[in-house]
């Protein structure tokens, strides 16, 4: 497994381990317009002081702020991630956080009632990204790029109802990396998988599984069972609620909502009920239905030989034929999966926690032709993975753990436990900046020594130089270990080359 | 200066010089309403290759996508200014790219009507955020936070009309770092004002010089001249369009559209076009009239003490007293300042670019206490760097330098000369990226050697492993430098370790 630098097993479950919830939001109940309220807030500026304890303050529905403890452990997330990306050959590429609107549409079948789209104020009509893997495909065709391996890191927005605990979000960070480009077959979607596998392993989740199929064993399977072809999506987005819903229901919805004959829907049943490995692959080969079926036979086909890339890449075991996937966006034409963990908690303290998949993809071989003005395609594959359920379940351990995590990463303190030294630390910190050494110093123009220190003990400075009149004197600088508290005196004139062996040193 | 670790000057604009343009967006212009170009895409995905050329492809108005190249760039930019914050204690926070509409209310001025609004699509009343600084002090006032130092890189978005060869854009990024809580005075504004001064030293873009006023100063001058009270912030706005427009112009503005009588803007005028150094400063304290009003007398020892500190902190030459400096935004309280590059081209072939000012901030000590439910003030002082307008010039630079920049990190390429090889290779690529080693290969069953090692080239991937039938046979593999063109045998098993031994000491 990859070497990840600092997140050694000891350290990440440290640093997870650490974290204390933000201070919960306050939250006062408005009862004015807002006109009211802006008013209030207008007035408060010429009288700040004033009562207005009916004044609401929050971040909207389904966002919220990261604490810096929280963004420590973010960006360690992302670290490994996109450290991950990069050892794959990765480029980076950055969108807008909206698009013209009509570019997402007719992209994510049901659920394009979750875009948020900006009010028009006079001009285009925009729609906040929905995810990446969209703007993706219009950058390709827009720049008529026929080969890339890209990643992207950045939020996305979808109006969906919060449900917080589950660490489901309104605005959330996706991290997808995706090859585009004629290839030969499997070989992209094999490096796809491999990826997820090395990043859900370099996070130390615990153990996982990663389900796939392919769309056109879907398509397969309900064309033999008899499924109407302008059915098929429909069906499909039933089928893809098999993970939250027993069959029964989805056979409901099938059979009622979208008038589906009750034997056809029993066909299908037989079917998406079934996982297993390369073995049921070779099973559906033999089925007598499906292998009449030549979109099911290229499917199956496919998945044979990505388990046969997936075994030389050492990750076979970790993946699961799942009949019963689907995944709900509208653009998928070829292989899909998605990564789940397996409840296993850490500590026996921890509540299992149903996060969902954490990481999902597949192939899209359309999605950049609906972009071109002649129609040519780009065949795609790639992955996503879902970096605030990942954070969710680290949130969890924070209650089990109990040391400090740095938020800063502040390297040496300048005290002193003399009045009238400002001048003096005021050079004397610009001198260990402009070497590149990270110092901080007490806003105060007289600050007593022992809250110094403590600043030190409690932020995790590992370093003090203290200055007083007697050194200044003297011509030297003490400097003090603060896990030791040992001081030593040192000429003024070496005190950065002292820091810097010290520091080169731990 | 501060060690830059990778940025010296050399390497530094090597990268700078070294990019090329994006290739141009296609933009065919529509003719078909939006219902019409949601079907047409619609039937594109059933009928991929069919001619639609009445189709717009394109970002939205003032927003672009950012390319490898690009990315490359920006993220070295962005490099230096977070190392900067951190060298200076900042801790990491990160709020909703969306506020409530009501937070933003009243904030921004006559600027406010740039802000985006989300549509109202059942629920709360949304807006893109602005800037940095208001969600950063409704984060203060929810959480009731008093003393924080953070830095924050984020997007923001401003309906402006986008000049986009000046570097403005409707979607940005911004770098800010701010100081919150109650002080002794000037200490943390000094900080700010070294902080901008490292960054804009750091990342090597010419000589610049910030401009520095405050907010009570201008306000007294606005008293002793004669302006209402009601009139000072429409006066104020007008002031700060001096560094676009003459003091002609401007002069026009307050008698004509704001009703300033004559005689009173005639009076501004005699102090606004003055700048100077500290002793401007003291010029002002003899002021007859000034040195009457007790808001200006209080910014003008508050200045004075600032440049006591710029002194120490070896800065204060790049700092100018301009009385003109009025800065757009309500929420500025008390200092004020803005970094301007001074237009000396680096080479003769490049034309001078008008970027206008590259960093800016100010003291905002009534912000915070807008948001709080009893009004509680928290003191707060800050810098927002504007990476666009920095990354503006470096474009302009593109043109000049010749060199290739890397767009990906990749070590090491897996290839071969014979047919019927993949199997070998995915083996072998996976045991490099399970090694930590960044590592590519051709998604070919059969490539030629050819094209392999041209890859490597291009991309200036510096080593290649071989992997033949006779290799295989023998248990060694062919490492290949792509620079030297030489190559060795190496035992199978030890090839891990030599790849690592090799980067280790390039």
């Amino acid at each position: 497994m990859p070497q990840l630098g600092l997140l050694h097993w000891r350290a990440w479950t440290v640093l997870l381990g650490q974290l204390r919830r933000p201070p919960g939001a306050v939250c006062i109940r408005a009862v004015r317009s807002h006109s009211q309220v802006a008013e209030a807030l207008f007035t408060s500026q010429l009288k700040p002081h004033q009562e207005k304890s009916n004044f609401i303050i929050k971040t909207p529905k389904g966002t919220r702020d990261l604490s810096p403890q929280q963004m420590v452990v973010r960006e360690k997330i992302l670290d490994v991630v996109v450290s991950c990306f990069k050892r794959h050959g990765a480029k980076g590429l950055d969108t807008p956080a909206f698009e013209l609107k009509e570019m997402l549409t007719e992209k994510y079948g049901e659920d394009s009632g979750l875009i948020y789209d900006l009010q028009d104020q006079g001009g285009e009509l925009l729609s906040l990204r929905y995810d990446l893997t969209v703007p993706f495909a219009r950058y390709l065709a827009m720049n008529k790029v026929k080969k890339m391996k890209r990643y992207h890191v950045g939020k996305v927005w979808r109006r969906e109802s919060p449900t917080i605990v589950q660490g489901r979000y309104r605005e959330f960070y996706q991290c997808d990396f995706d090859i585009a480009g004629q290839f030969d077959p499997m070989i992209p979607d094999a490096e796809c998988l491999k990826i997820m596998c090395e990043i859900l392993s370099g996070l130390q989740l615990g153990d996982f599984l990663i389900k796939i199929n392919d769309r056109r064993i879907l398509d397969g399977i309900f064309a033999v069972c008899g499924v109407p072809e302008s059915k098929f999506h429909a069906i499909c987005s039933s089928v893809d609620k098999l993970d939250k819903m027993s069959w029964k229901d989805v056979r409901h919805e099938m059979v009622v909502k979208k008038g589906l004959a009750p034997e056809v829907a029993d066909r299908i049943g037989d079917y998406v009920q079934c996982h297993g490995g390369i073995s049921l692959v070779e099973q559906m080969f033999q089925d007598p239905r499906l292998s009449q079926n030549k979109q099911a036979l290229e499917g199956l086909g496919d998945l044979k030989l990505l388990f046969e890339y997936l075994t030389l890449f050492g990750v076979a075991e970790k993946v699961s034929f799942d009949l019963s996937l689907a995944r709900g966006l509208d653009y998928y034409t070829g292989v899909i999966y998605e990564a789940v963990l397996l409840q296993t908690p850490v500590h026996a303290e921890e509540e299992p926690l149903n996060v969902g998949s954490v990481a999902a993809g597949g192939r899209y071989d359309g999605l950049v032709g609906m972009f071109d003005p002649k129609g040519h395609r780009v065949p795609c594959v790639g992955l996503s993975i879902g970096v605030e359920r990942i954070f969710s379940i680290v949130e969890q351990r924070m209650k089990i753990f109990g040391e400090k995590i740095r938020t800063t990463e502040t390297q040496v303190f300048v005290a002193t436990p003399q009045k009238n030294f400002l001048q003096e630390r005021l050079k004397l910190i610009a001198e260990l900046w402009d070497a590149g050494i990270k110092a901080e110093l007490m806003y105060k123009n007289n600050p007593k020594l022992l809250p110094q220190l403590h600043y030190c003990e409690n932020m995790g400075i590992p370093l003090v130089v203290i200055i007083g009149e007697q050194e200044l004197k003297e011509g030297i600088i003490k400097l003090r270990s603060v896990a030791s508290r040992e001081e030593v005196a040192i000429k003024r004139e070496n005190l950065v080359a002292e820091i810097q062996k010290r520091l080169s040193e731990s």
